[in-house]
Protein backbone atom coordinates (compact mmCIF):
# COMPACT_ATOMS: atom_id res chain seq x y z
CA UNK A 1 0.00 0.00 0.00
CA UNK A 2 1.17 3.24 -0.84
CA UNK A 3 2.64 5.90 1.69
CA UNK A 4 0.28 8.15 2.83
CA UNK A 5 -2.83 6.28 1.37
CA UNK A 6 -5.89 6.97 2.97
CA UNK A 7 -7.69 4.12 5.23
CA UNK A 8 -11.04 5.03 3.45
CA UNK A 9 -11.44 3.68 0.15
CA UNK A 10 -11.83 6.84 -2.10
CA UNK A 11 -8.30 7.46 -2.37
CA UNK A 12 -6.77 3.56 -3.32
CA UNK A 13 -9.22 1.15 -3.79
CA UNK A 14 -7.79 -2.09 -3.38
CA UNK A 15 -10.48 -3.39 -5.94
CA UNK A 16 -8.61 -0.69 -8.75
CA UNK A 17 -5.00 -2.65 -7.59
CA UNK A 18 -5.99 -5.79 -7.16
CA UNK A 19 -1.95 -7.20 -6.55
CA UNK A 20 -1.91 -4.71 -3.48
CA UNK A 21 -4.42 -7.14 -1.60
CA UNK A 22 -3.85 -6.62 1.98
CA UNK A 23 -2.97 -10.82 3.16
CA UNK A 24 -3.42 -12.11 6.19
CA UNK A 25 -1.03 -14.45 5.58
CA UNK A 26 1.60 -11.07 5.65
CA UNK A 27 -0.50 -9.27 8.03
CA UNK A 28 0.54 -12.81 10.33
CA UNK A 29 4.41 -12.56 9.63
CA UNK A 30 4.53 -8.78 10.29
CA UNK A 31 2.78 -9.26 13.68
CA UNK A 32 4.60 -11.58 14.65
CA UNK A 33 8.16 -9.83 13.78
CA UNK A 34 6.69 -6.95 15.64
CA UNK A 35 6.12 -9.17 18.65
CA UNK A 36 9.78 -11.11 18.24
CA UNK A 37 11.86 -7.13 17.95
CA UNK A 38 9.80 -6.42 21.10
CA UNK A 39 10.13 -9.81 23.18
CA UNK A 40 6.45 -9.43 23.70
CA UNK A 41 5.73 -13.45 22.54
CA UNK A 42 6.10 -13.94 26.19
CA UNK A 43 2.95 -11.72 26.64
CA UNK A 44 0.90 -13.45 24.28
CA UNK A 45 -0.64 -16.56 25.23
CA UNK A 46 -4.23 -17.40 23.54
CA UNK A 47 -6.17 -16.22 26.53
CA UNK A 48 -4.22 -13.05 27.13
CA UNK A 49 -4.68 -12.23 23.39
CA UNK A 50 -8.41 -13.13 23.71
CA UNK A 51 -8.93 -10.73 26.79
CA UNK A 52 -6.43 -8.05 24.83
CA UNK A 53 -8.48 -8.51 21.78
CA UNK A 54 -12.07 -8.13 23.36
CA UNK A 55 -10.21 -4.71 24.97
CA UNK A 56 -10.34 -3.91 21.30
CA UNK A 57 -14.07 -4.70 20.57
CA UNK A 58 -14.91 -2.50 23.20
CA UNK A 59 -12.98 0.37 22.28
CA UNK A 60 -14.86 -0.04 18.95
CA UNK A 61 -18.39 0.00 20.40
CA UNK A 62 -17.95 3.02 22.50
CA UNK A 63 -17.31 4.62 18.90
CA UNK A 64 -21.09 3.86 18.11
CA UNK A 65 -22.34 4.06 21.55
CA UNK A 66 -24.26 6.94 21.74
CA UNK A 67 -25.06 7.39 17.98
CA UNK A 68 -28.42 5.59 17.67
CA UNK A 69 -29.03 4.24 14.67
CA UNK A 70 -25.71 4.93 12.14
CA UNK A 71 -26.17 4.31 8.57
CA UNK A 72 -24.04 3.14 6.15
CA UNK A 73 -20.57 5.44 5.27
CA UNK A 74 -20.91 6.56 8.99
CA UNK A 75 -22.32 10.01 7.01
CA UNK A 76 -22.66 11.04 11.33
CA UNK A 77 -19.10 10.53 12.04
CA UNK A 78 -16.85 13.72 11.57
CA UNK A 79 -13.71 12.64 9.87
CA UNK A 80 -11.65 12.41 12.59
CA UNK A 81 -14.25 10.06 13.95
CA UNK A 82 -14.07 7.80 11.18
CA UNK A 83 -10.24 7.90 11.19
CA UNK A 84 -10.47 6.57 14.81
CA UNK A 85 -13.52 3.98 13.75
CA UNK A 86 -10.72 2.79 11.31
CA UNK A 87 -7.57 2.36 13.68
CA UNK A 88 -10.20 0.54 16.19
CA UNK A 89 -11.64 -2.35 13.43
CA UNK A 90 -7.57 -2.31 12.53
CA UNK A 91 -6.74 -3.16 16.47
CA UNK A 92 -9.34 -5.94 16.19
CA UNK A 93 -8.15 -7.41 13.39
CA UNK A 94 -4.31 -7.29 14.07
CA UNK A 95 -5.42 -9.20 17.45
CA UNK A 96 -7.48 -11.15 15.52
CA UNK A 97 -4.80 -12.52 13.19
CA UNK A 98 -2.35 -12.64 16.11
CA UNK A 99 -4.25 -15.13 18.11
CA UNK A 100 -5.02 -17.29 15.26
CA UNK A 101 -1.30 -17.65 14.66
CA UNK A 102 -0.79 -18.27 18.26
CA UNK A 103 -3.45 -20.85 17.98
CA UNK A 104 -2.24 -22.19 15.16
CA UNK A 105 -4.59 -21.41 12.88
CA UNK A 106 -4.18 -20.48 9.19
CA UNK A 107 -7.24 -17.33 9.53
CA UNK A 108 -6.95 -17.14 6.04
CA UNK A 109 -7.71 -20.89 5.04
CA UNK A 110 -10.62 -21.31 7.47
CA UNK A 111 -12.38 -17.99 6.66
CA UNK A 112 -12.58 -19.20 2.88
CA UNK A 113 -13.48 -22.74 4.08
CA UNK A 114 -16.12 -21.07 6.53
CA UNK A 115 -17.74 -19.34 3.62
CA UNK A 116 -17.91 -22.46 1.95
CA UNK A 117 -19.74 -23.92 4.73
CA UNK A 118 -21.72 -20.96 4.76
CA UNK A 119 -22.98 -20.83 1.22
CA UNK A 120 -23.98 -24.45 0.93
CA UNK A 121 -26.14 -24.21 4.27
CA UNK A 122 -27.88 -21.02 3.40
CA UNK A 123 -28.36 -21.55 0.18
CA UNK A 124 -29.46 -18.15 -1.66
CA UNK A 125 -32.93 -18.79 -3.52
CA UNK A 126 -33.74 -20.23 -0.15
CA UNK A 127 -32.57 -17.58 2.15
CA UNK A 128 -33.51 -14.41 0.08
CA UNK A 129 -34.62 -11.56 2.34
CA UNK A 130 -35.22 -13.87 5.22
CA UNK A 131 -33.87 -12.09 8.70
CA UNK A 132 -34.95 -15.69 10.44
CA UNK A 133 -32.33 -17.20 8.46
CA UNK A 134 -29.62 -14.42 8.76
CA UNK A 135 -30.38 -14.71 12.56
CA UNK A 136 -29.63 -18.57 12.18
CA UNK A 137 -26.75 -17.70 10.28
CA UNK A 138 -25.49 -15.53 12.81
CA UNK A 139 -26.19 -17.06 15.93
CA UNK A 140 -24.84 -20.87 14.87
CA UNK A 141 -28.33 -22.10 15.41
CA UNK A 142 -29.02 -24.98 13.01
CA UNK B 1 -7.08 -22.12 -1.34
CA UNK B 2 -6.83 -25.36 -2.64
CA UNK B 3 -10.27 -27.78 -2.05
CA UNK B 4 -10.14 -29.85 0.90
CA UNK B 5 -7.46 -27.67 2.27
CA UNK B 6 -7.37 -28.00 6.25
CA UNK B 7 -7.46 -24.60 7.80
CA UNK B 8 -4.93 -25.92 10.57
CA UNK B 9 -1.67 -24.72 8.96
CA UNK B 10 0.09 -27.66 8.51
CA UNK B 11 -1.56 -29.07 5.58
CA UNK B 12 -0.65 -25.57 3.48
CA UNK B 13 1.24 -23.29 4.71
CA UNK B 14 0.23 -19.84 2.78
CA UNK B 15 3.82 -18.88 3.57
CA UNK B 16 5.14 -21.58 1.15
CA UNK B 17 2.23 -19.89 -1.39
CA UNK B 18 2.49 -16.39 -1.23
CA UNK B 19 0.71 -16.17 -4.21
CA UNK B 20 -2.40 -17.90 -2.39
CA UNK B 21 -2.51 -15.47 0.55
CA UNK B 22 -5.81 -14.15 1.20
CA UNK B 23 -6.70 -10.99 0.67
CA UNK B 24 -8.92 -8.53 2.48
CA UNK B 25 -9.82 -7.40 -0.21
CA UNK B 26 -11.07 -10.33 -1.54
CA UNK B 27 -13.07 -11.73 1.42
CA UNK B 28 -14.99 -8.08 1.21
CA UNK B 29 -15.90 -8.55 -2.17
CA UNK B 30 -16.72 -12.20 -1.80
CA UNK B 31 -18.81 -11.29 1.62
CA UNK B 32 -20.80 -8.34 -0.53
CA UNK B 33 -21.62 -10.68 -3.39
CA UNK B 34 -23.05 -13.40 -0.52
CA UNK B 35 -25.37 -10.76 0.84
CA UNK B 36 -26.58 -9.31 -2.16
CA UNK B 37 -27.64 -12.70 -3.63
CA UNK B 38 -29.68 -13.68 -0.31
CA UNK B 39 -30.85 -10.10 0.00
CA UNK B 40 -29.16 -9.43 3.35
CA UNK B 41 -28.17 -5.93 2.82
CA UNK B 42 -31.34 -4.77 4.07
CA UNK B 43 -29.72 -6.13 7.74
CA UNK B 44 -26.34 -5.04 7.53
CA UNK B 45 -26.49 -1.96 9.58
CA UNK B 46 -23.26 -0.72 11.09
CA UNK B 47 -24.63 -0.88 14.87
CA UNK B 48 -26.19 -4.06 13.93
CA UNK B 49 -23.19 -5.82 12.11
CA UNK B 50 -21.18 -4.94 15.17
CA UNK B 51 -23.70 -6.49 17.59
CA UNK B 52 -23.47 -9.70 14.99
CA UNK B 53 -19.90 -9.46 15.96
CA UNK B 54 -19.79 -9.20 19.27
CA UNK B 55 -22.13 -12.07 19.27
CA UNK B 56 -19.31 -13.89 17.11
CA UNK B 57 -16.87 -12.54 19.73
CA UNK B 58 -19.23 -14.48 22.81
CA UNK B 59 -19.05 -17.57 20.50
CA UNK B 60 -15.28 -17.51 20.56
CA UNK B 61 -15.16 -17.07 24.40
CA UNK B 62 -16.98 -19.90 25.05
CA UNK B 63 -13.91 -22.20 23.54
CA UNK B 64 -11.87 -21.04 25.84
CA UNK B 65 -13.86 -20.17 29.17
CA UNK B 66 -13.21 -23.40 31.23
CA UNK B 67 -10.16 -23.86 30.19
CA UNK B 68 -7.64 -22.27 32.40
CA UNK B 69 -4.73 -21.10 31.19
CA UNK B 70 -4.31 -22.69 27.19
CA UNK B 71 -1.05 -22.89 25.87
CA UNK B 72 0.13 -22.06 22.23
CA UNK B 73 -1.15 -24.19 19.27
CA UNK B 74 -3.61 -25.47 22.16
CA UNK B 75 -2.61 -28.88 22.45
CA UNK B 76 -5.23 -29.34 25.01
CA UNK B 77 -8.04 -29.02 22.61
CA UNK B 78 -9.59 -31.85 21.03
CA UNK B 79 -9.62 -31.78 16.86
CA UNK B 80 -12.86 -31.26 16.68
CA UNK B 81 -12.38 -28.12 19.83
CA UNK B 82 -9.86 -26.76 17.47
CA UNK B 83 -11.65 -27.33 14.27
CA UNK B 84 -14.39 -25.17 16.11
CA UNK B 85 -11.95 -22.45 17.32
CA UNK B 86 -10.67 -22.25 13.06
CA UNK B 87 -14.37 -21.70 12.73
CA UNK B 88 -15.18 -18.94 15.35
CA UNK B 89 -12.19 -16.90 14.66
CA UNK B 90 -13.68 -17.39 10.98
CA UNK B 91 -16.66 -15.90 11.99
CA UNK B 92 -15.34 -13.25 14.15
CA UNK B 93 -12.93 -12.20 10.74
CA UNK B 94 -15.83 -12.35 8.50
CA UNK B 95 -18.14 -10.46 10.70
CA UNK B 96 -15.23 -7.26 11.15
CA UNK B 97 -14.63 -7.34 7.27
CA UNK B 98 -18.16 -7.05 6.69
CA UNK B 99 -18.37 -4.47 9.53
CA UNK B 100 -15.56 -1.93 7.47
CA UNK B 101 -16.79 -2.34 3.99
CA UNK B 102 -20.24 -1.15 5.05
CA UNK B 103 -18.64 1.70 7.00
CA UNK B 104 -17.15 2.43 3.66
CA UNK B 105 -13.66 2.23 5.72
CA UNK B 106 -10.50 -0.27 3.52
CA UNK B 107 -9.63 -2.60 6.39
CA UNK B 108 -5.95 -3.75 5.06
CA UNK B 109 -5.03 -0.29 4.10
CA UNK B 110 -6.53 0.73 7.76
CA UNK B 111 -4.25 -2.21 9.16
CA UNK B 112 -1.07 -1.41 7.54
CA UNK B 113 -1.35 2.37 8.39
CA UNK B 114 -2.22 1.14 12.17
CA UNK B 115 0.69 -1.43 12.28
CA UNK B 116 2.99 1.45 11.16
CA UNK B 117 1.74 3.94 13.80
CA UNK B 118 2.92 1.36 16.12
CA UNK B 119 6.21 0.71 15.31
CA UNK B 120 6.79 4.56 15.39
CA UNK B 121 4.67 4.47 18.81
CA UNK B 122 6.55 1.54 20.64
CA UNK B 123 10.23 1.48 19.23
CA UNK B 124 11.70 -2.11 19.45
CA UNK B 125 14.79 -0.61 21.56
CA UNK B 126 12.48 0.94 24.21
CA UNK B 127 10.12 -1.53 24.76
CA UNK B 128 11.82 -4.58 24.88
CA UNK B 129 10.33 -7.13 27.00
CA UNK B 130 8.17 -4.18 28.81
CA UNK B 131 4.65 -5.40 29.76
CA UNK B 132 4.03 -1.86 30.95
CA UNK B 133 4.19 -0.85 27.12
CA UNK B 134 2.60 -3.62 26.14
CA UNK B 135 -0.37 -2.95 28.41
CA UNK B 136 -0.38 0.46 26.76
CA UNK B 137 0.16 -0.61 23.48
CA UNK B 138 -3.21 -2.84 23.97
CA UNK B 139 -5.34 -0.30 26.11
CA UNK B 140 -4.24 2.30 23.67
CA UNK B 141 -3.34 4.76 26.95
CA UNK B 142 -0.77 6.77 25.75
CA UNK C 1 -39.53 -12.59 45.38
CA UNK C 2 -43.07 -14.78 45.44
CA UNK C 3 -43.42 -18.03 43.20
CA UNK C 4 -44.88 -17.33 39.71
CA UNK C 5 -43.47 -13.76 39.73
CA UNK C 6 -42.47 -12.32 36.27
CA UNK C 7 -39.86 -10.73 35.40
CA UNK C 8 -41.28 -8.20 33.79
CA UNK C 9 -42.00 -5.32 36.07
CA UNK C 10 -45.66 -4.79 35.93
CA UNK C 11 -46.26 -7.68 37.67
CA UNK C 12 -44.49 -7.30 40.77
CA UNK C 13 -42.92 -3.94 41.02
CA UNK C 14 -39.90 -3.87 43.42
CA UNK C 15 -40.56 -0.28 44.17
CA UNK C 16 -44.06 -1.53 45.79
CA UNK C 17 -42.39 -4.20 47.88
CA UNK C 18 -39.20 -2.25 49.17
CA UNK C 19 -38.52 -4.73 51.48
CA UNK C 20 -38.17 -7.46 48.69
CA UNK C 21 -35.54 -5.05 46.80
CA UNK C 22 -33.35 -8.62 45.27
CA UNK C 23 -29.80 -8.05 46.87
CA UNK C 24 -26.74 -8.28 45.40
CA UNK C 25 -24.82 -10.09 48.62
CA UNK C 26 -28.11 -12.57 48.56
CA UNK C 27 -27.13 -13.10 44.76
CA UNK C 28 -23.76 -13.86 45.82
CA UNK C 29 -24.23 -16.53 48.70
CA UNK C 30 -26.97 -18.34 46.66
CA UNK C 31 -24.40 -18.69 43.58
CA UNK C 32 -21.59 -19.74 46.13
CA UNK C 33 -23.79 -22.37 47.14
CA UNK C 34 -24.92 -23.40 43.73
CA UNK C 35 -21.67 -23.75 42.48
CA UNK C 36 -20.39 -25.60 45.77
CA UNK C 37 -23.50 -28.52 46.26
CA UNK C 38 -22.28 -29.23 41.61
CA UNK C 39 -18.19 -28.93 42.69
CA UNK C 40 -18.08 -26.44 40.20
CA UNK C 41 -15.83 -24.52 42.31
CA UNK C 42 -12.81 -25.98 40.72
CA UNK C 43 -13.95 -24.09 36.85
CA UNK C 44 -14.50 -20.82 39.04
CA UNK C 45 -11.16 -18.40 38.69
CA UNK C 46 -11.31 -15.30 37.42
CA UNK C 47 -10.43 -15.57 34.02
CA UNK C 48 -12.54 -18.18 33.01
CA UNK C 49 -15.60 -16.16 34.95
CA UNK C 50 -14.42 -13.29 32.25
CA UNK C 51 -14.46 -15.68 29.70
CA UNK C 52 -17.88 -16.81 30.42
CA UNK C 53 -19.65 -13.68 30.97
CA UNK C 54 -18.06 -12.20 28.02
CA UNK C 55 -19.93 -15.26 26.23
CA UNK C 56 -23.21 -14.03 28.05
CA UNK C 57 -22.64 -10.91 26.86
CA UNK C 58 -22.53 -12.21 23.08
CA UNK C 59 -25.80 -14.14 23.39
CA UNK C 60 -27.33 -10.92 24.91
CA UNK C 61 -26.29 -8.97 21.62
CA UNK C 62 -27.47 -11.63 19.22
CA UNK C 63 -31.06 -10.95 20.67
CA UNK C 64 -30.84 -7.32 19.43
CA UNK C 65 -28.22 -7.52 16.41
CA UNK C 66 -30.88 -7.50 13.74
CA UNK C 67 -33.57 -5.21 15.17
CA UNK C 68 -31.98 -1.70 14.01
CA UNK C 69 -33.05 0.58 16.64
CA UNK C 70 -35.11 -0.88 19.39
CA UNK C 71 -37.16 1.62 21.92
CA UNK C 72 -37.77 1.80 25.18
CA UNK C 73 -39.45 -0.67 26.71
CA UNK C 74 -38.99 -3.08 23.56
CA UNK C 75 -42.18 -2.55 21.49
CA UNK C 76 -40.58 -4.49 18.52
CA UNK C 77 -40.36 -7.80 20.64
CA UNK C 78 -42.42 -10.47 20.89
CA UNK C 79 -42.95 -11.69 24.68
CA UNK C 80 -40.84 -14.83 24.04
CA UNK C 81 -38.31 -12.17 23.11
CA UNK C 82 -38.52 -10.08 25.88
CA UNK C 83 -38.60 -13.20 28.18
CA UNK C 84 -35.50 -14.19 26.61
CA UNK C 85 -33.98 -11.01 27.15
CA UNK C 86 -34.57 -11.05 30.61
CA UNK C 87 -32.71 -14.65 31.36
CA UNK C 88 -30.04 -13.26 28.69
CA UNK C 89 -29.84 -9.88 30.95
CA UNK C 90 -30.11 -12.68 34.38
CA UNK C 91 -27.21 -14.25 32.50
CA UNK C 92 -24.85 -11.80 32.53
CA UNK C 93 -25.64 -10.55 36.00
CA UNK C 94 -24.95 -13.69 37.89
CA UNK C 95 -21.58 -14.11 36.20
CA UNK C 96 -20.75 -10.50 37.09
CA UNK C 97 -22.19 -11.27 40.78
CA UNK C 98 -19.58 -14.87 40.46
CA UNK C 99 -17.07 -12.91 38.77
CA UNK C 100 -16.72 -10.58 41.89
CA UNK C 101 -16.94 -12.78 44.91
CA UNK C 102 -14.30 -15.08 43.29
CA UNK C 103 -12.41 -11.74 43.34
CA UNK C 104 -12.92 -10.74 46.30
CA UNK C 105 -14.51 -7.82 46.00
CA UNK C 106 -18.03 -6.87 47.41
CA UNK C 107 -19.91 -5.70 44.40
CA UNK C 108 -22.41 -3.89 46.16
CA UNK C 109 -20.22 -1.60 47.84
CA UNK C 110 -18.31 -1.14 44.72
CA UNK C 111 -21.16 -0.04 43.05
CA UNK C 112 -22.34 2.60 45.38
CA UNK C 113 -18.82 3.83 45.92
CA UNK C 114 -18.67 4.20 42.08
CA UNK C 115 -21.99 6.07 41.76
CA UNK C 116 -20.57 8.75 44.25
CA UNK C 117 -17.31 9.18 42.54
CA UNK C 118 -19.95 9.62 39.42
CA UNK C 119 -22.05 12.23 40.72
CA UNK C 120 -18.93 14.07 42.19
CA UNK C 121 -17.33 13.59 38.97
CA UNK C 122 -20.16 14.84 36.67
CA UNK C 123 -22.04 17.60 38.76
CA UNK C 124 -26.17 17.25 37.19
CA UNK C 125 -25.76 21.49 36.44
CA UNK C 126 -22.42 21.39 34.38
CA UNK C 127 -23.39 17.76 32.36
CA UNK C 128 -26.94 18.42 31.78
CA UNK C 129 -28.08 17.44 27.97
CA UNK C 130 -24.19 17.05 27.19
CA UNK C 131 -23.50 13.70 25.07
CA UNK C 132 -19.82 14.88 25.20
CA UNK C 133 -19.94 14.75 29.12
CA UNK C 134 -21.85 11.33 29.10
CA UNK C 135 -19.20 9.83 26.31
CA UNK C 136 -16.38 10.63 29.00
CA UNK C 137 -18.68 9.25 31.70
CA UNK C 138 -19.13 5.95 29.48
CA UNK C 139 -15.49 5.85 27.81
CA UNK C 140 -13.97 6.44 31.35
CA UNK C 141 -11.72 9.23 29.97
CA UNK C 142 -10.94 12.19 31.84
CA UNK D 1 -23.44 1.65 53.13
CA UNK D 2 -21.42 3.42 55.37
CA UNK D 3 -19.27 6.37 54.32
CA UNK D 4 -15.42 5.27 53.48
CA UNK D 5 -16.68 1.67 53.39
CA UNK D 6 -13.74 -0.17 51.59
CA UNK D 7 -15.63 -1.55 48.26
CA UNK D 8 -13.19 -5.15 49.06
CA UNK D 9 -14.90 -7.80 51.34
CA UNK D 10 -12.91 -7.26 54.28
CA UNK D 11 -14.18 -4.37 55.92
CA UNK D 12 -17.82 -4.17 55.32
CA UNK D 13 -18.73 -7.55 54.82
CA UNK D 14 -22.98 -7.30 53.81
CA UNK D 15 -23.05 -11.22 55.22
CA UNK D 16 -22.63 -9.22 58.54
CA UNK D 17 -24.89 -6.47 58.10
CA UNK D 18 -28.06 -8.02 55.84
CA UNK D 19 -30.14 -5.35 56.29
CA UNK D 20 -27.47 -3.10 54.23
CA UNK D 21 -27.33 -4.97 51.32
CA UNK D 22 -27.57 -3.38 48.34
CA UNK D 23 -30.82 -3.74 46.39
CA UNK D 24 -30.84 -4.09 42.42
CA UNK D 25 -34.21 -1.67 43.08
CA UNK D 26 -32.43 0.59 44.50
CA UNK D 27 -29.36 1.06 42.00
CA UNK D 28 -32.05 1.08 39.42
CA UNK D 29 -33.68 4.13 41.09
CA UNK D 30 -30.53 5.78 42.33
CA UNK D 31 -29.54 5.19 38.25
CA UNK D 32 -32.60 6.61 36.50
CA UNK D 33 -32.51 9.61 38.96
CA UNK D 34 -28.83 10.24 37.95
CA UNK D 35 -29.73 10.14 34.27
CA UNK D 36 -32.68 12.33 34.77
CA UNK D 37 -30.66 14.98 36.61
CA UNK D 38 -28.23 15.18 33.89
CA UNK D 39 -31.00 15.33 30.84
CA UNK D 40 -29.14 11.83 29.85
CA UNK D 41 -32.11 9.83 29.31
CA UNK D 42 -32.04 11.27 25.61
CA UNK D 43 -28.80 8.66 25.08
CA UNK D 44 -30.11 5.87 27.03
CA UNK D 45 -31.83 4.00 24.42
CA UNK D 46 -31.66 0.10 24.64
CA UNK D 47 -28.50 -0.41 22.09
CA UNK D 48 -26.77 2.61 23.18
CA UNK D 49 -26.94 1.16 26.72
CA UNK D 50 -26.31 -2.16 25.38
CA UNK D 51 -22.97 -0.36 23.29
CA UNK D 52 -22.03 1.22 26.37
CA UNK D 53 -21.99 -2.39 28.24
CA UNK D 54 -20.21 -3.40 25.87
CA UNK D 55 -17.33 -1.15 26.09
CA UNK D 56 -17.40 -1.60 30.06
CA UNK D 57 -16.71 -5.35 29.19
CA UNK D 58 -13.67 -4.26 27.12
CA UNK D 59 -12.01 -2.26 30.28
CA UNK D 60 -12.93 -5.28 32.64
CA UNK D 61 -10.85 -7.50 30.07
CA UNK D 62 -7.97 -5.29 29.60
CA UNK D 63 -7.47 -5.47 33.17
CA UNK D 64 -6.54 -9.10 33.50
CA UNK D 65 -5.49 -9.32 29.83
CA UNK D 66 -1.61 -9.64 30.23
CA UNK D 67 -2.26 -11.59 33.40
CA UNK D 68 -1.94 -15.00 33.11
CA UNK D 69 -4.01 -17.00 35.23
CA UNK D 70 -5.14 -15.08 37.91
CA UNK D 71 -6.15 -17.03 41.48
CA UNK D 72 -8.74 -16.26 43.22
CA UNK D 73 -8.95 -12.97 45.25
CA UNK D 74 -6.88 -11.64 42.75
CA UNK D 75 -3.05 -12.08 44.67
CA UNK D 76 -0.98 -10.85 41.85
CA UNK D 77 -2.64 -7.17 41.79
CA UNK D 78 -1.41 -4.39 43.49
CA UNK D 79 -4.12 -3.04 45.52
CA UNK D 80 -4.70 -0.25 42.95
CA UNK D 81 -5.53 -2.51 40.25
CA UNK D 82 -7.64 -4.36 43.15
CA UNK D 83 -9.48 -1.07 43.17
CA UNK D 84 -9.42 -0.50 39.52
CA UNK D 85 -11.33 -4.03 38.97
CA UNK D 86 -13.89 -2.95 41.58
CA UNK D 87 -14.58 -0.15 39.69
CA UNK D 88 -14.99 -1.61 36.22
CA UNK D 89 -17.04 -4.22 37.63
CA UNK D 90 -18.98 -1.54 38.92
CA UNK D 91 -19.47 -0.10 35.41
CA UNK D 92 -20.52 -3.52 34.19
CA UNK D 93 -23.02 -3.44 36.59
CA UNK D 94 -24.49 -0.37 36.57
CA UNK D 95 -24.80 -0.34 32.54
CA UNK D 96 -26.84 -3.50 33.27
CA UNK D 97 -28.86 -2.23 35.65
CA UNK D 98 -29.86 0.61 33.55
CA UNK D 99 -29.89 -1.46 30.59
CA UNK D 100 -32.52 -3.46 32.03
CA UNK D 101 -34.45 -0.67 33.25
CA UNK D 102 -35.05 0.46 29.91
CA UNK D 103 -36.01 -2.62 28.29
CA UNK D 104 -38.68 -2.65 31.05
CA UNK D 105 -37.80 -5.83 32.88
CA UNK D 106 -37.04 -6.02 36.51
CA UNK D 107 -33.34 -7.70 36.82
CA UNK D 108 -33.72 -8.68 40.59
CA UNK D 109 -37.23 -11.10 39.90
CA UNK D 110 -35.36 -11.84 36.28
CA UNK D 111 -32.65 -12.98 38.49
CA UNK D 112 -34.22 -15.01 40.70
CA UNK D 113 -36.24 -16.71 38.28
CA UNK D 114 -33.10 -17.77 35.84
CA UNK D 115 -31.48 -19.48 39.25
CA UNK D 116 -34.54 -21.47 39.61
CA UNK D 117 -34.43 -22.66 36.08
CA UNK D 118 -30.76 -23.48 36.27
CA UNK D 119 -31.22 -25.59 39.93
CA UNK D 120 -34.12 -27.20 38.15
CA UNK D 121 -31.96 -27.83 34.99
CA UNK D 122 -28.77 -29.09 36.70
CA UNK D 123 -29.30 -31.17 39.59
CA UNK D 124 -26.74 -31.00 41.78
CA UNK D 125 -26.66 -35.02 42.20
CA UNK D 126 -26.08 -35.04 38.19
CA UNK D 127 -23.84 -32.29 37.73
CA UNK D 128 -21.00 -32.91 40.61
CA UNK D 129 -17.97 -31.84 39.19
CA UNK D 130 -18.82 -32.40 35.68
CA UNK D 131 -17.07 -29.83 33.04
CA UNK D 132 -19.48 -30.87 30.50
CA UNK D 133 -22.50 -29.99 32.22
CA UNK D 134 -20.96 -26.19 33.27
CA UNK D 135 -20.21 -25.86 30.07
CA UNK D 136 -23.63 -26.23 28.50
CA UNK D 137 -24.86 -24.29 31.98
CA UNK D 138 -22.60 -21.70 30.62
CA UNK D 139 -23.10 -21.51 26.76
CA UNK D 140 -27.12 -22.27 26.82
CA UNK D 141 -26.91 -25.80 25.12
CA UNK D 142 -29.44 -28.34 26.23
Amino acid sequence: MAEGCNPTKSSCDVQQNPEQDVGLGRLRQDLAEFARERDWEQFHSPRNLLLALMGEMGELSELFMWKGEVQRGLPTFTPAEKEHCAEELSDVLLYLCRLADICDIDLGAAALAKMKKNALKYPADKCRGSSAKAYTYASGQS
